[in-house]
């Protein structure tokens, strides 16, 4: 592999430039802005590198770039990406334009140069040098590159099963991860989902004088009963049969886990917490952050928020809420348990609206595709991965592995604070460089079996 | 009495036009406008009366306009009024300028019109009469006329125990009433207090990516809980002691509650309600509404409120609460113990603010001023007052009881669809030919003892 690595090492501000010019194209989902032209510069580049590559129209959502190419095996690896990125606001706390990325101290900054434009070129860094030095990929390889993520992926469930055939694969390399804070590589095997809904109280036509306390019913009391009846302090979620399709984890996840570094110390002072909720700590902390369920109220309005005192009793009141799903939950069956909760319990009143719902998926850490991987990333990292069963967070892995019934993990350039959707995201040159060896050791190791 | 009748009969119009006057000014307390020049403007109308009447500053909140003036017999009546007016806005929604009070189907509209000015210049005419009918009042006469009252009163309290001696009286006419939809005079013997507290959670130092749901602490969370410890969907106030000082009502005031009229279908129907809380009917509702205390959660606001779906977990978490309070019940008491509330229910770590306490106060029904009253209302109004034990809503009056021990009745030229607080606030000619009439008659009634 050492002369393909000397290609990426050679090449490699070829290579940040072309995410420069890539995270120059403002793709911002949520503002719809740039996108077709984004859609058409990402299948020119995998063109220009021999991929048959198209823009796929994509039902209710952005289109998708998907490419193609043969290699010298007939396994087929299929990479998942997205060329949207987060909106660049707050534009005032960005210490360098966020469409112009600037280099500085080692950093490469701008929006998207980490998530995910910045894993899009450091495998297009790893394909070229294939191509450059061998003329040949070691394995076909496939592209999915979609234009919705940072919008919560509408309809990517349907566009996977109808376009089943063309994304057919023998395993699939996720988004893109990173490494932990002491710079080791993590191989990341699966997500969270995610139910979010908006939970409204309305009982009076119009706010009322608050003196009418004694016999007007209060939107804001019907809502906060309803919240306390779905979570109490105790953390445990009180809807009937919430837990019911969750998956224990098994022997070798939770070995996997115990293997994780505790970054729970990091994180807790990081938000100026004393300690976890009840108490967790160690192990139990991690096992907690990845293989539980969470119910959190991410937003609550009601009546007078302004200064001071206004006497009024409100009419409505409206809380968001999201759901992380762990498999085998589905968040049509836990909305449907969630409305049943809030009826039984006297909360036919409040009006419950589904929002998003993204279904948990999990690669087991037994699958074979881990010692691929594992492999690729002792080549190119010149040490051993971490192994996490599952990120806490979500994304729209479900169909690539229900549906196209593929082993998944998820490897790249990314770091602790690399700041992604949020302002001054930024990549470490020095990651990127071994994230784009990884990939090119990744399709040597994948191409042997 | 018709001489005096006649009076202000013949000189309605320029009481209107003094009145009109009067609202002209914006003396918008919560926004300090126009507030010395209508304290000035005011005492100027007392002593074209012949009033000796003074602007006394008021530690901490707007000036007082203090008049006083003799009379046949040496009881003294203590008027008290306020100059101030609640903010116009939102001002599209007025069918004719707020400051620019305009006569419309025999009702005059503008800001104040009805509270409070509209009762000054109806007390103003009934003066006027007798001073010019008679040459001298039939008892003396005092105004407090004060400049707060739309901001909850200030100091109301201490400014009344500094003047004791100034204000010292044998009655006091409180800020003014008016009549049922019925057109029923309505005679208010007391009003409910209040405590105005903020709730506010901090847990995070700043907002977190949902999927931490798992191990951090979420303020949202927090609030509900804590609000949901405080009062429970059959409407019980949860804190310890806090009905403890609640003064059962009498036989008499039960007597007075039942000789009311039933509204509740009225205002059941206007707020698009099927019924009252609890359920509560007919007398039941009628008590619950004038003898019971209230807990409201008047706002609420944390995280994330905007369109669709932003996955955080807050930060930070408010609510403001009022309670209305009857006698013998204390904003600092209840307050302190809302705190221990919280402590013992393990929400030490809500942040709890005391915004703004007013003391409820009641006049025994069985005073000899509400016989007083009554004749002088049959006398003007040609028809028996309903005679209501206290209001729902709150006002300065504690001083007035405690401080100074005065008995106190409250009538006016009110009506219920004065919208007062409101666009378009009015009143009827009618109503304010009445209201001054029986201010005249009362001055009598009163002189009579």
């Amino acid at each position: 592999m050492d002369d393909i690595f000397h290609y990426i090492d050679d090449h490699l501000n070829d290579s940040l430039a072309e995410l420069t010019e890539l995270c120059k194209l403002p793709s911002v989902s949520a503002q719809n802005t740039a996108i077709e032209e984004t859609a058409k510069h990402v299948s020119g580049l995998l063109r220009d590198l021999g991929f048959e590559a198209r823009v796929l129209p994509k039902q209710g959502g952005h289109p998708v770039v998907y490419a193609e190419q043969s290699g010298l095996s007939t396994r087929t690896l299929l990479f998942y990406n997205h060329y949207d990125v987060q909106p660049a606001e707050p534009l005032e706390l960005w210490s360098s334009p966020p469409f112009q990325p600037t280099l500085r101290d080692g950093k490469l900054y701008g929006r998207g140069v980490s998530d995910n434009k910045g894993n899009i070129a450091a495998r297009l860094a790893a394909l070229r040098a294939w191509k450059e030095v061998r003329g040949e990929l070691p394995c076909a390889v496939k592209f999915c590159i979609e234009g919705d993520e940072e919008i919560g992926s509408p309809q990517m469930e349907e566009f996977v099963a109808e376009q089943r055939e063309l994304l057919a694969a023998d395993a699939c390399v996720w988004e893109g991860g990173g490494v932990t804070w002491e710079g080791v590589p993590q191989v990341l095997m699966g997500v969270k989902g995610l139910l979010y809904v908006e939970l409204e109280s309305n009982t009076v036509n119009r706010d009322a004088h608050s003196s009418y306390g004694t016999v007007l019913p209060n939107a804001a009391w019907r809502l906060a009963w309803a919240l306390a009846s779905i979570k109490g302090p105790d953390e445990r979620v009180l809807i009937d049969g919430f837990y019911d399709d969750v998956r224990p984890s098994t022997p070798e996840e939770r070995a996997a886990v115990e293997a994780m570094p505790a970054e729970e110390a990091e994180t807790l002072k990081s938000y100026g917490v004393e300690e976890a909720l009840t108490g967790v700590r160690g192990l139990e902390y991690r096992l907690r952050h990845l293989f539980e369920p969470t119910a959190t109220i991410d937003g609550l309005t009601s009546g007078y928020e302004g200064e001071g005192a206004k006497t009024v009793l409100p009419a409505r009141a409206m809380a968001k809420m999201d759901f992380r799903l762990v498999p085998d939950q589905d968040p049509d069956d836990i909305f449907t348990k969630l409305r049943r909760h809030l009826d039984s319990r006297g909360f036919s009143d409040i009006t419950l609206r589904l929002v998003a719902g993204v279904r948990p998926a999990r690669t087991p850490v037994s699958d074979p595709l881990v010692e691929v991987v594992r492999r690729a990333v002792v080549d190119a990292y010149g040490r051993e991965p971490i192994i996490v069963p599952t990120m806490a967070g979500t994304g729209p892995l479900h169909p690539f592995v229900a549906t196209l019934g593929l082993p998944t993990a998820d490897i790249g350039i990314g770091y602790p604070v690399a700041n992604i959707h949020a302002p001054d995201e930024n990549i470490r040159v020095e990651d990127f460089r071994a994230g784009a060896k990884g990939i090119a050791a990744l399709l040597q190791r994948f191409a042997e079996g």
